[in-house]
């Protein structure tokens, strides 16, 4: 049976910029109707000016695609009230990275002491404007984000009118945390409903599945999906997508990101299918859910996926996909 | 001060076959009064001429350098006491490889049935062959060698008199295991000591730490420590010194293994100085212990090592080695 998806999100999205933006783009363009957009770029985005410029970088590579970045700021704890009003309009979040903590945060936070930090989330919180977080601790690798629960709960307590994203999140703590607090939500990216660590490092080491953060054990994997493939209205698809060039992943020092925004629908289609899960959650998890959490009204497109066999390219543009060279069992039919 | 090692070995080495054995086997004989050799070639050591083939070919590569290699077989529950009667004394040991644990260990054991294994292992008990073993299951590659630890047990358990060698352990529980059987013994590699997860996938991936096991966890890290730097009496130095060539481990699908061999010695005198361990406790752990527990007598040889920085090369004939292009507080002065 085909499957209808009405206006696809992707609300954790990186596109990066000058070359590989213009590789990127356009395939997150053609099948979705927006993405939350990183701001993690070199430099980083901190003023309404970079968001602007960045925004209309990305329109003009995507060209006559109806789609719709959803921009973000690179968040500091030095942000006033008056300059988040300012930026209120442009911004639909602000993304917060602990220090060195992933690709490009070597400008984040240092700590999360509430006062220093009280200034600029009660003005988000009274704007409005929601908090994404990459939640990892400078940690042992596989315990960094159950670490980091405590610090979104401090959180979620202190500026309980604050909504707060937990990014990609890949552990059953951070699942757990989810119903604890009212303000607490989350993004899933496809390759944590799938891979564990013995995909990355069980049997041959592989890099284009190395990630931070670093795919997590079974339980962890299993708890992802229960809440996603029952559409728990606080968890959101966000796909993580973050390519690099074959080279930088294929060398010693492999640069940590998954590439799946091009083949992210096909694959989330068929895992909603063999774990039996209804074509109606997919909808909620790919699309309502993010709209109702983040009261967005995105442009209307409908993609058709039929059972058709889809072999994942070897490469986009010299970027290696996830589940490069497998056969998925759901094709793009029609984007209308 | 230096430090003056005696009749240094070691107890778990990978001297391959070939241009390989021909790059590594002259550099482990230079240092190590001998080594025991892994039979895990493809096809793997299986008759008492393979044994004496392969022994040959090692002697022959290391000319005039005084090194024992200490041979070993690839176990097989079908050896008859025959067969082991007839090949002992070309044998240090027999190596037993669960299937597809690990680097070329495909026709290992699939599994643990204990009246299936008895003829051969009570014969090995009988004849005092000791059997090494790679102890992980299948599971979760971070749960391997803990999983592993009741078949370890079991093995202890049924076959008293086996002694029974752990091979490269990498968590705290195999290191508690020692202490609950008598014929429990343990090798421990240099890498193990130094790295944990962290350091093979905590900041970038590095495809040259990659290893089966896999490096653990910090608590892991610190058990193995503790009785390496104390020279527990039932823990020996075993390299597991596993050489890939560079290309081989710089591309998707890197293949398993540290290569130590040349740099243990010096770095394994830093690592014990470092931790305030004596040079005596160096000297149990890498000869006395594994004399005491193989009753081996070794060749003669003196290393002294005077504190000169050493920068450990690039490469050894294409061969990546651990700590590549870091400087060492120790360097090899003379070998007598």
């Amino acid at each position: 049976m085909p499957i209808s998806l009405h206006t696809p999100l992707d609300m954790h999205l990186h596109l990066r910029d000058g070359d590989m933006l213009k590789t990127v783009a356009p395939l997150s363009a053609r099948t979705f109707s927006g993405a939350l957009i990183m701001p993690n770029l070199v430099p980083p985005i901190e003023s309404k000016e970079d968001v602007i410029r960045y925004k209309n970088r990305i329109l003009e590579t995507i060209g006559n695609e109806q789609f719709t970045p959803y921009m973000t700021l690179f968040f500091k704890p030095t942000y006033s009230r008056s300059f988040l009003e300012e930026v209120r309009d442009e911004i639909t979040a602000v993304k917060l990275y602990p220090a060195g903590i992933t690709t490009n945060s070597e400008g984040g936070l240092s700590g999360f002491d509430i006062d220093e930090l009280r200034p600029t989330l009660e003005a988000m919180s009274d704007l409005e404007i929601p908090l994404c977080i990459h939640g990892e601790t400078g940690g042992f690798v596989m315990d960094r984000e159950a670490e980091f629960v405590p610090i979104y709960e401090k959180l979620a307590k202190h500026f309980p009118n604050l909504m707060i994203i937990m990014e990609h999140i890949t552990t059953k703590e951070s699942v757990e945390a989810l119903d604890r607090f009212e303000n607490l939500y989350a993004t899933i990216t496809l390759h944590h409903l799938m891979i564990t660590l013995d995909d990355v490092a069980g049997g041959m080491l592989r890099p284009h599945l190395f990630c931070k953060p670093i795919a997590k054990r079974p339980e962890d994997r299993e708890a992802l999906l229960k809440v996603a493939l029952k559409a728990h209205p606080k968890v959101m698809f966000g796909s993580d997508s973050a390519p690099h060039p074959r080279e930088a992943k294929e060398s010693p020092g492999c640069a940590a990101g998954v590439f799946t925004a091009p083949i992210a629908l096909q694959a989330l289609a068929e895992l909603f299918k063999k774990n039996g899960a209804s074509a109606e959650n997919l909808q909620k998890f790919i699309s309502q859910n993010a709209q109702k959490i983040y009261n967005l009204k995105p442009i209307q497109k409908e993609v058709v996926l039929t059972e058709e066999h889809f072999i994942v390219p070897k490469s986009y543009g010299g970027v290696v996909p996830f589940l490069s060279e497998t056969t998925l069992d759901y094709s793009i039919h029609t984007v209308i």
